[in-house]
Protein backbone atom coordinates (compact mmCIF):
# COMPACT_ATOMS: atom_id res chain seq x y z
CA UNK A 1 0.00 0.00 0.00
CA UNK A 2 1.90 2.91 -1.13
CA UNK A 3 0.94 5.90 0.96
CA UNK A 4 4.16 8.20 1.49
CA UNK A 5 3.90 10.23 -2.59
CA UNK A 6 -0.54 10.38 -2.15
CA UNK A 7 -1.12 13.77 -3.30
CA UNK A 8 -3.36 15.92 -0.69
CA UNK A 9 -5.32 18.84 -2.44
CA UNK A 10 -6.03 22.46 -0.66
CA UNK A 11 -9.49 20.97 0.65
CA UNK A 12 -7.85 17.97 1.76
CA UNK A 13 -5.12 19.57 3.53
CA UNK A 14 -7.38 22.10 5.82
CA UNK A 15 -9.02 18.76 6.79
CA UNK A 16 -5.87 17.62 7.98
CA UNK A 17 -4.53 20.43 9.91
CA UNK A 18 -7.85 20.79 11.23
CA UNK A 19 -7.96 17.03 12.57
CA UNK A 20 -4.15 17.20 13.19
CA UNK A 21 -4.77 20.22 15.83
CA UNK A 22 -8.01 18.33 17.21
CA UNK A 23 -6.38 15.49 18.01
CA UNK A 24 -3.36 17.24 19.61
CA UNK A 25 -5.40 19.04 21.68
CA UNK A 26 -7.59 16.31 22.71
CA UNK A 27 -4.38 14.10 24.19
CA UNK A 28 -2.96 17.13 25.37
CA UNK A 29 -5.87 17.62 27.88
CA UNK A 30 -5.63 13.99 28.59
CA UNK A 31 -2.16 14.42 29.87
CA UNK A 32 -3.80 17.66 31.92
CA UNK A 33 -6.14 15.85 33.25
CA UNK A 34 -4.00 12.88 34.63
CA UNK A 35 -1.33 15.24 35.68
CA UNK A 36 -3.74 17.32 37.87
CA UNK A 37 -5.82 14.56 39.28
CA UNK A 38 -2.55 12.33 40.01
CA UNK A 39 -0.55 15.62 41.86
CA UNK A 40 -3.79 15.74 43.99
CA UNK A 41 -3.90 12.85 45.46
CA UNK A 42 0.68 12.36 45.96
CA UNK A 43 1.85 11.83 49.31
CA UNK A 44 5.41 10.62 49.14
CA UNK A 45 8.31 11.37 46.68
CA UNK A 46 8.32 7.93 44.64
CA UNK A 47 4.58 8.51 43.53
CA UNK A 48 6.36 12.07 42.60
CA UNK A 49 9.23 9.89 40.66
CA UNK A 50 6.16 8.15 38.78
CA UNK A 51 4.40 11.28 37.87
CA UNK A 52 8.05 12.28 36.25
CA UNK A 53 8.34 8.69 34.55
CA UNK A 54 4.59 9.17 32.98
CA UNK A 55 5.59 12.45 31.81
CA UNK A 56 8.73 12.01 30.52
CA UNK A 57 7.19 8.63 28.44
CA UNK A 58 4.14 10.70 27.55
CA UNK A 59 6.43 13.54 26.10
CA UNK A 60 8.67 11.53 24.15
CA UNK A 61 6.18 9.92 22.62
CA UNK A 62 3.91 13.24 21.90
CA UNK A 63 7.39 14.71 20.40
CA UNK A 64 7.40 11.58 18.06
CA UNK A 65 3.84 11.16 17.08
CA UNK A 66 2.73 14.99 16.36
CA UNK A 67 5.07 14.64 12.64
CA UNK A 68 3.29 17.02 10.07
CA UNK A 69 4.77 15.91 7.25
CA UNK A 70 2.69 15.09 4.31
CA UNK A 71 4.54 11.96 3.24
CA UNK A 72 3.53 10.49 6.64
CA UNK A 73 0.71 11.41 7.70
CA UNK A 74 -1.51 8.42 6.58
CA UNK A 75 0.49 7.23 9.31
CA UNK A 76 -0.06 9.87 12.16
CA UNK A 77 -3.57 10.02 11.27
CA UNK A 78 -3.75 5.69 11.50
CA UNK A 79 -1.86 5.96 14.91
CA UNK A 80 -4.01 8.49 16.16
CA UNK A 81 -7.34 6.40 15.17
CA UNK A 82 -6.04 3.43 16.74
CA UNK A 83 -5.23 5.22 19.93
CA UNK A 84 -8.39 6.71 20.50
CA UNK A 85 -7.85 10.68 19.58
CA UNK A 86 -9.23 10.64 16.19
CA UNK A 87 -12.42 8.85 14.97
CA UNK A 88 -12.81 8.49 11.03
CA UNK A 89 -15.36 11.13 11.19
CA UNK A 90 -12.69 13.89 12.07
CA UNK A 91 -11.93 12.93 8.45
CA UNK A 92 -14.28 13.94 6.67
CA UNK A 93 -12.96 15.76 3.61
CA UNK A 94 -10.46 13.44 3.09
CA UNK A 95 -11.03 11.28 -0.09
CA UNK A 96 -11.97 7.70 0.32
CA UNK A 97 -9.25 6.40 -0.73
CA UNK A 98 -7.06 8.24 2.41
CA UNK A 99 -9.46 6.96 4.60
CA UNK A 100 -9.81 3.68 3.63
CA UNK A 101 -5.77 3.86 4.25
CA UNK A 102 -5.80 5.23 7.67
CA UNK A 103 -8.76 2.57 8.80
CA UNK A 104 -7.02 -0.43 7.50
CA UNK A 105 -3.52 0.85 9.06
CA UNK A 106 -5.33 1.54 12.20
CA UNK A 107 -6.26 -1.57 12.79
CA UNK A 108 -2.99 -3.56 12.04
CA UNK B 1 40.51 21.56 56.21
CA UNK B 2 40.33 17.31 56.39
CA UNK B 3 36.39 16.05 56.59
CA UNK B 4 36.63 12.80 54.59
CA UNK B 5 38.38 10.45 57.70
CA UNK B 6 36.16 12.02 60.48
CA UNK B 7 35.28 9.99 63.04
CA UNK B 8 31.62 9.29 63.81
CA UNK B 9 30.21 8.23 67.90
CA UNK B 10 27.69 5.67 67.71
CA UNK B 11 25.36 8.93 68.89
CA UNK B 12 26.58 11.06 66.24
CA UNK B 13 25.75 8.20 63.89
CA UNK B 14 22.15 8.71 65.35
CA UNK B 15 21.86 12.42 64.91
CA UNK B 16 23.26 12.03 61.46
CA UNK B 17 20.54 9.49 60.06
CA UNK B 18 18.07 11.77 61.79
CA UNK B 19 18.68 15.06 60.79
CA UNK B 20 19.46 13.21 57.10
CA UNK B 21 15.91 12.15 56.98
CA UNK B 22 14.49 15.14 58.62
CA UNK B 23 16.03 16.86 55.47
CA UNK B 24 14.98 14.70 53.07
CA UNK B 25 11.45 15.01 54.06
CA UNK B 26 11.33 18.32 54.61
CA UNK B 27 12.68 18.68 50.83
CA UNK B 28 9.99 16.23 49.65
CA UNK B 29 7.61 17.85 51.18
CA UNK B 30 8.25 21.36 49.49
CA UNK B 31 8.68 19.41 46.09
CA UNK B 32 5.29 17.58 46.70
CA UNK B 33 3.43 20.77 47.79
CA UNK B 34 5.03 22.92 44.32
CA UNK B 35 4.04 19.78 42.20
CA UNK B 36 0.62 19.77 43.70
CA UNK B 37 0.06 23.97 43.55
CA UNK B 38 2.02 23.94 39.92
CA UNK B 39 -0.39 21.26 38.82
CA UNK B 40 -4.02 22.89 39.55
CA UNK B 41 -2.74 25.88 37.51
CA UNK B 42 -1.86 23.92 34.44
CA UNK B 43 -3.65 24.76 31.47
CA UNK B 44 -1.70 23.84 28.38
CA UNK B 45 1.07 21.52 27.20
CA UNK B 46 3.52 23.96 27.85
CA UNK B 47 3.16 24.10 31.06
CA UNK B 48 3.36 20.25 31.79
CA UNK B 49 6.50 19.76 30.13
CA UNK B 50 7.68 22.58 32.55
CA UNK B 51 6.23 20.96 35.32
CA UNK B 52 8.65 18.13 33.62
CA UNK B 53 11.63 19.58 33.54
CA UNK B 54 11.25 20.84 36.92
CA UNK B 55 10.42 17.18 38.22
CA UNK B 56 13.47 16.07 36.02
CA UNK B 57 16.06 18.69 37.48
CA UNK B 58 15.28 17.82 41.42
CA UNK B 59 15.34 14.27 40.63
CA UNK B 60 18.53 14.71 39.37
CA UNK B 61 19.78 16.69 42.07
CA UNK B 62 18.18 14.80 45.15
CA UNK B 63 19.74 11.97 43.63
CA UNK B 64 23.22 13.45 44.04
CA UNK B 65 22.62 15.48 47.07
CA UNK B 66 21.58 11.95 49.78
CA UNK B 67 24.47 10.54 49.77
CA UNK B 68 24.87 9.08 53.37
CA UNK B 69 28.29 8.02 53.26
CA UNK B 70 30.30 9.02 56.18
CA UNK B 71 32.89 10.12 54.93
CA UNK B 72 31.12 12.78 52.40
CA UNK B 73 28.18 13.14 55.33
CA UNK B 74 30.03 16.94 56.69
CA UNK B 75 29.69 18.35 52.68
CA UNK B 76 26.12 17.06 52.44
CA UNK B 77 24.71 18.88 55.45
CA UNK B 78 26.92 21.71 54.91
CA UNK B 79 25.26 22.02 51.50
CA UNK B 80 21.57 20.74 52.88
CA UNK B 81 22.29 23.97 55.51
CA UNK B 82 23.51 26.33 53.02
CA UNK B 83 19.95 25.13 50.82
CA UNK B 84 17.89 25.49 53.83
CA UNK B 85 16.98 22.06 54.90
CA UNK B 86 18.20 22.19 57.63
CA UNK B 87 19.40 24.50 60.59
CA UNK B 88 22.53 24.00 63.11
CA UNK B 89 19.87 23.43 65.73
CA UNK B 90 19.13 19.64 63.78
CA UNK B 91 22.87 18.94 64.38
CA UNK B 92 22.90 19.47 68.00
CA UNK B 93 24.23 16.08 69.34
CA UNK B 94 27.19 16.46 66.71
CA UNK B 95 30.98 17.35 67.88
CA UNK B 96 31.61 21.32 67.73
CA UNK B 97 34.49 20.49 65.47
CA UNK B 98 31.99 19.24 62.64
CA UNK B 99 29.25 21.51 63.68
CA UNK B 100 31.70 24.27 63.04
CA UNK B 101 32.85 22.81 59.48
CA UNK B 102 29.92 22.01 58.21
CA UNK B 103 28.57 25.84 59.41
CA UNK B 104 32.07 27.29 57.68
CA UNK B 105 31.42 25.00 54.23
CA UNK B 106 28.09 25.91 54.16
CA UNK B 107 28.78 29.59 53.49
CA UNK B 108 31.10 28.39 51.08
Amino acid sequence: MSVSNIEWTEAEKQVAQTAFKTAQAREAQAIIEEVRKTATAIVDLEEVWRLHDFLSARRHEMDGKYDYRYSNLIFVFAQLVSDGWLSLDDLEGLSQEKRTKISVLSQM
